[in-house]
């Protein structure tokens, strides 16, 4: 592993200094100045949620991003951390993420990709019950630890047709491709760009496909993408 | 103005170097890591606002945070640029700011407002129309200059007792005491560390009273507060 000084997003240069991967703490690659997550955006889940309440599945009707919480980051292989009140539908949630390398507004579709720097893997951590009731998702999605985010950015990858597979102690528990999303990438940062203006080191996480299962302490979830990487956490109680 | 090298929250020093005060740009105090704001924290604004739209007044049980997003933040004097097509209730939302200055977890009531760092103003401008169609309130709350905030952040300062006062092109449109919150600054900060550690440079918006007005282009609006300033801002139609 090469050591490069500067930002990935702007001036950088390789050293000459080197160390052996396995000597290093890999980090998140990003601290973003603005979390875009996507909630919704792919209909298999919104229609295996709705049935599970016992509800008719809503789908939104264009791509409606939201928020999360930079407190709630932590790198591959560190704890998601359950809270002492977290109920039992304490869930992963395996999500492409894109990083944008690019500061724009109101960017065409063909423009779309363009922005985008590299993309890596999250993990959206989610306590359902908190979910129906949290105002913003705050507690819900964004307690510390409830981010886990893959240390790789890939540049030239091509997201569209990925899959992303979910492990959980080993088992495959869910397995879908990106390609189902509702809104792709592009649809969501022509939306966003409207009306906000992007920069270097956002990120903007794009929802999550199937019935996630539920997490307990002592498990460990894993969220591969294909050509990504894996992203590896174990579950803990709260101390 | 004294110009001061390193940051606010750490290491600092006061330089030789300083500015007359008309001579220098003023900007926004600081770029959040995490960008907390209460909603729906005044009784007086959820009763008049339900009965704007016939329906009950809904009370949060419990201090339950948002988020804002960085790329909406302007400074004073700069225009809020309203989106060509933003519908009629665009609307101010004079607001008290905390500015987290301490990495802290699970703060007791006591310990609350020594993580305060220093508090200023901020206006949370807001589309009422999208306010009850987006998801998490990205295009209602969050275009790019929805976010003004104050230069100034006051240490040392009896928040409690401070008075917000609105003005729209030199009328008061609002006055209200900060004492009226229905969750206190105290209430939030023991509730977001519950599960969320800040950080110093985070900030706390802490929600609006009354009946915001609709602002259209070419009006100033102007959020004074008691101690800390005015924070004023004219509106501009989008290019």
């Amino acid at each position: 592993m090469i050591q490069v000084d500067g930002s990935p997003f702007a001036e950088h240069a390789i050293t000459a200094n080197s160390q052996p991967l396995d000597g290093v703490k890999l980090l998140i690659p990003v601290v973003p100045g603005t979390f875009y997550c996507a909630g919704a955006n792919y209909r298999d889940h919104i229609v295996k949620r709705a049935a599970h309440h016992g509800r008719e599945p809503k789908f939104a009707s264009r791509p409606d991003i939201g928020y999360r919480a930079n407190n709630a980051l932590i790198a591959d292989g560190e704890n998601i951390v359950k809270p002492a009140d977290a109920g039992e539908e304490f869930e992963y949630e395996g999500e492409l993420v894109a990083v944008f390398g690019k500061t724009a507004r109101k960017v065409s579709r063909d423009e779309a990709l363009d922005c985008v720097f590299a993309w890596t893997i999250g993990n959206d951590v989610s306590e359902r019950g908190w979910q129906s009731s949290d105002r913003a998702n705050a507690r819900a999605k964004n307690c510390d630890t409830f981010k886990p985010m893959e240390p790789w950015m890939m540049t030239n990858y091509d997201a569209a047709n990925a899959h992303t597979i979910i492990r959980l102690n080993g088992e495959v528990t869910d397995d879908f491709k990106t390609a189902n999303m509702i809104f792709s990438a592009v649809d969501y940062i022509t939306e966003i760009t409207k009306y906000a203006t992007i920069h270097p080191g956002d990120v903007m996480w794009l929802g999550t496909d199937g019935m996630p299962r539920a997490i307990v302490p002592g498990d460990t979830v894993e969220v591969e993408i294909t050509g990504l990487g894996v992203l590896c956490n174990p579950v803990v109680a709260e101390a």
